[in-house]
């Protein structure tokens, strides 16, 4: 049948999008899908991206385009980074060669970017909570008659949110709600939890709704002394009823129709559990298998590298730079040395083993190291037990995800004065990801936080040091935050061993900052130098709290700008300011900062459109300095 | 047996704790339970605090310390209001009658006040984390003999936090690691999530263990075809044994050893599962059945009421004071209000409907009021979830929780600039509850957040004001914040509709504060014209973002002296000095405000102590002021 030679040949760029995919036969969806996982291996070994997950839900993701409607029918794609495929079958094929560059389309839904996005993610787990507030709007608005579809993973699902949308979504018995599990036995860095091990049970149990079916059915027609064994069992024993029926996947005890688990790569068998679910007036939860990295063998064989990569070679799928030449394995070697030195260090990741650069300490210390899974929340607290009992956990999280742990940082860490150490990683800008996943909020964030202290190292070795510093030398709570990516290598004086270091450049103008957005100071100032232009410069190390006699030192100066790459309001250059203005400092302050939510692009089109960039830092050099 | 004459009677008072608790027999034991359920009502009638949650956990806590060995067996109270048994346990009987008073023990476990207390707790769903980091720690110090033992609600159970926990603990198979579900039925104001309609099912069945073993031993015996069921079963259908035998209940699947239900009121009972729990090498979950509010009628009559309460007469159960003259009751009516003039507004609470005033709301519009649990993270993801589809969804929480949602404000609603309302109670100091529960993080939390707007009424005319341009003046995340409590009733001059008004004292020195400090400033500010110190005043209203031209007309002053009752950092009088800094101010600016854990203490005597209250404000005019 699939073999019929009269069929049409289609293809992408034919289509009208996505109306034309409800027209297609299981051959052409089968050449289309084909299609799509050539496109997006080509596209993301030159853009980089995320390919592990995309490949693994081309199928899924045309199901719901050839069975729901949207955009009356809205996708709620949980993290995001999955939504590939959805682009492309929502009319976004000549924009994706473009996808995560600056001016281009995101690598995550954006309702600004299309009807067919309807919420913004990025973040884990988030998308039954968004999938509830959209289903009880239709529901107020008497709509019936659409769906709202929440896709996650199960790495997404270990996340706190994620149980607190299903409990929700389940009691309200919300019948527009759809919750997809994505089950690809695979959070980011490997499967975490007990939930996942209880996934798997079902998950090789191959059909468990058919299953217990058969099961509900053989019973019936076992005769035990003449009585249909279902029949006798239900009326002697009315717990075992709820055993055997009711408590049969923890998704129906929490008040969801539950189908599955599905074969995520059969076309046809997805379409038949999607058309199933929307015959139920009850919130659905549909079970689907899938497998990352799907179609292409290097992704397949190890998706945990192709989760997120960066520019890579199509024929091996190596990727183009090394990772090791990073802020994060600079971290994670330094932890491992210090580990080895001291045996109350633990190490913890959530689901970020290898973004965070923790593979090194893991091989060396297995058994002090802990990854979660997505639950940072969990991830601040549990290092708070660890510590309380003698422990020095260290954290090691993404900027952006920390953000999940603000209440734990406070009541489970500072109110008790305990010793937690935060790595944070990607902190600042992070480039192609965009808004979601900047790391600039994270100063604000420990500002707040009383006792906090944050280190702001420029280049591995400071890095070393600063880790060093609030392991041992620090006894509350303590941040070491870097940027994404590899240090440049530039050398400036001042010893890392301090909180900050003056570099008197005989001006009367005062230039500051911290971490990489130190590297524009220094290098604007070089360059100024040699055409005249003198300023002096402050490099803070030690960040947070700002030390008061350093702000005295600064008063002597005419004009003081404090550059920061990061939210300004909560953040060092707003308390610097402040204290300027307490201490009675009659000069000109400016304060340049990134306030707002940074759009794609590379990161030095970032640091440059937010005036942190070397050329830009020149521009106020110019405006303020003295020349000689 | 339990009317023995010659048994010794025993007294709380002559008891070495805990020791002594090991030696008692069942009828000396409930005579304890008696004693110390009066000792509950007289204390909390008087100091006011969490009365229904101790009085169901009073055999609960004795057990324990009868079958553990507290300080080295740890025990962690979820929430921690259910900590008064077990601090009268441990030797806390003198200092008693000062829980939640200045200077007296704490209403909430504190490590620095008995090292019985093993971690801080006040907000909810954290213990499972604390305890899996203790029982880590315990592990990798090769202690296989203490256990560590989370005790949490079935309200606490709903939060994200927990599940995280959970997921983790039974992962790691901590064998360390009980946990303890104190299932009362009841979250603060009522059952809510798909959860505790499982629990309830679990509950109802009377013994879900022995019923289990029991099927298991009929079905064993019950012939089919000369072989017992289960053996056929096992072998015909293997996917049957595991429905039947292994899909238990979540707790199971998720890797703990289930026992339960117990009846928590029942001595022998809740010692015999303690003392089984010990026997297993794994992870423990014991399922409690008790009555919040046990043995004190008015309590067990009306649980959510004496929740948390404030002095109450002890006959009739009935509050010292109204409940209706509070800021909370200002804004649920004023909301209620505003939700018959707009159908699109909808009230969310996480299981706080009475504390935030959310009743009058539900009792008008209860289909737009969700009441989602503990669960602050999801109620902001699901209010942009409304918001996306074109409600205005209006969040009332208590500003301490606020803080388990900072992610949610950033990632799913500022990203997209939703419309989504934050009534935030219980702002700035809170009194007796202490440095957990004090509300003075959320201004600095909001300052972070790009494109939120924070208003800060005073009295409830204002908050009125307030709320409503909220709702429908501005577009994105827009906070109102009010404080725990009732108005002064001081009128000053300004109008509620404007951002914020000049009071000119014809004073070249300028008192700027806003929300309930800005009432001390009022007060200090007549005083002090009295005997000839005169100051000028300011008072925000819309605090954030702070308007520039409004920096521009305090730099006529000599002197400007920013009072905030709140963490500096990220607050409002710092983002004020910075800008002052930057417009060249060259007076002199002095910050006050409240950057630390406020110790527990009536609200006059913390803002006293912040040096926020009428006299602290005097002394600063007398000190900066200009005699006339």
């Amino acid at each position: 049948m699939e073999k019929d030679q009269n069929r049409q040949e289609i293809c992408l760029r034919d289509l009208q999008l996505p109306q034309d995919l409800k027209k297609l036969d299981l051959y052409q969806c089968r050449r289309l899908t084909k299609e799509i996982r050539g496109i997006l291996v080509r596209t993301i070994s030159h853009n980089g991206g995320h390919l592990a997950s995309n490949l693994g839900t081309v199928e899924l993701t045309l199901a719901l385009h050839r069975v729901f409607e949207s955009p009356q029918d809205k996708f709620i794609w949980d993290v995001g980074h999955q939504c590939y495929t959805h682009k492309l079958l929502t009319g976004r094929l000549h924009e994706f060669s473009h996808i995560r560059k600056e001016g281009g389309i995101s690598g995550f839904p954006k309702p600004m970017e299309s009807p067919h996005d309807a919420v913004i993610s990025g973040h884990s787990s988030t998308s039954i909570s968004s999938a509830c507030g959209i289903a009880e709007a239709m529901r107020l608005k008497g709509d019936t008659q659409h769906r709202v579809i929440a896709i996650i993973g199960d790495g997404a699902f270990t996340g706190g949110l994620a149980f607190e949308g299903l409990n929700n979504g389940g009691k309200k018995k919300l019948q527009n709600l759809i919750v997809i599990l994505n089950d690809n036995d695979m959070s980011i860095s490997g499967n975490v939890g007990a939930v996942s091990g209880y996934l798997r049970s079902i998950r090789e149990s191959e059909g468990y709704v058919r299953r217990k079916q058969e099961l509900e059915g053989n019973l019936r027609n076992t005769p035990v002394v003449g009585i249909p064994t279902i029949k006798v069992l239900k009326k002697t024993k009315d717990s075992f009823k709820r055993i055997v029926i009711k408590q049969a996947t923890m998704f129906e005890q929490m008040g969801f129709v539950y189908l599955g688990p599905v074969d995520g790569h059969d076309q046809q068998e997805l379409e038949d559990v999607l058309n199933t679910a929307k015959r139920y007036d009850a919130p659905v939860f549909i079970h689907v298998k899938t497998i990352k990295g799907k179609g292409y063998l290097p992704a397949e064989k190890d998706p945990t590298q192709f989760h997120g990569v960066s520019r890579f070679d199509i024929m091996t799928g190596n990727p183009e730079v090394s990772g090791d030449d990073c802020y994060s394995a600079a971290f994670g070697k330094e932890l491992t040395r210090l580990a080895a030195e001291d045996k109350r260090i633990c190490a913890i990741t959530a689901a970020m083993e290898f973004g965070t650069g923790l593979q090194y300490f893991e091989a060396e210390f297995p058994e002090r190291f802990y990854d979660v899974g997505i639950a940072e929340q969990h991830a601040v607290t549990f290092a708070a037990g660890l510590a309380a009992s003698g422990a020095i956990p260290v954290f090691a999280v993404y900027s952006t995800f920390l953000q999940r742990s603000f209440d734990q940082l406070i009541h489970d860490v500072a109110i008790g004065g305990l010793h937690v150490v935060l790595g944070i990683d990607r902190a600042g800008f992070v480039g192609e990801d965009g808004e979601t996943h900047q790391g600039t909020f994270d100063v604000s964030m420990l500002t707040a936080v009383p006792g906090s202290v944050i280190y702001s190292p420029v280049g591995y070795e400071e890095l070393r040091q600063c880790l060093r510093r609030a392991v041992f030398a620090e006894t509350g709570l303590a941040a070491v935050r870097y940027p994404r990516g590899s240090e440049k290598g530039l050398t400036f004086p001042g010893r890392p061993e301090t909180n900050y270091s003056f570099i008197d450049g005989e001006s009367d103008v005062l230039l500051i900052s911290y971490g990489r957005a130190f590297e524009s100071l220094w290098q604007a100032h070089c360059t100024c130098e040699k055409i005249g232009y003198r300023t002096s410069l402050l490099r803070l190390t030690r960040i947070f709290p700002v030390e008061e006699d350093l702000v005295e030192q600064a008063l002597s100066y005419r004009t003081v700008i404090f550059f920061e790459e990061g939210r300004g309001y909560g953040g060092i250059s707003t308390i610097f300011g402040s204290l300027l203005a307490q201490y009675g400092f009659t000069g000109r302050f400016v304060r340049v900062s990134a306030d707002g939510f940074q759009k794609q692009a590379s990161m030095p089109v970032q640091l440059d459109k937010a005036e942190l960039s070397a050329p830009a830092v020149c521009r106020y050099i110019y405006a303020y300095g003295t020349k000689s």
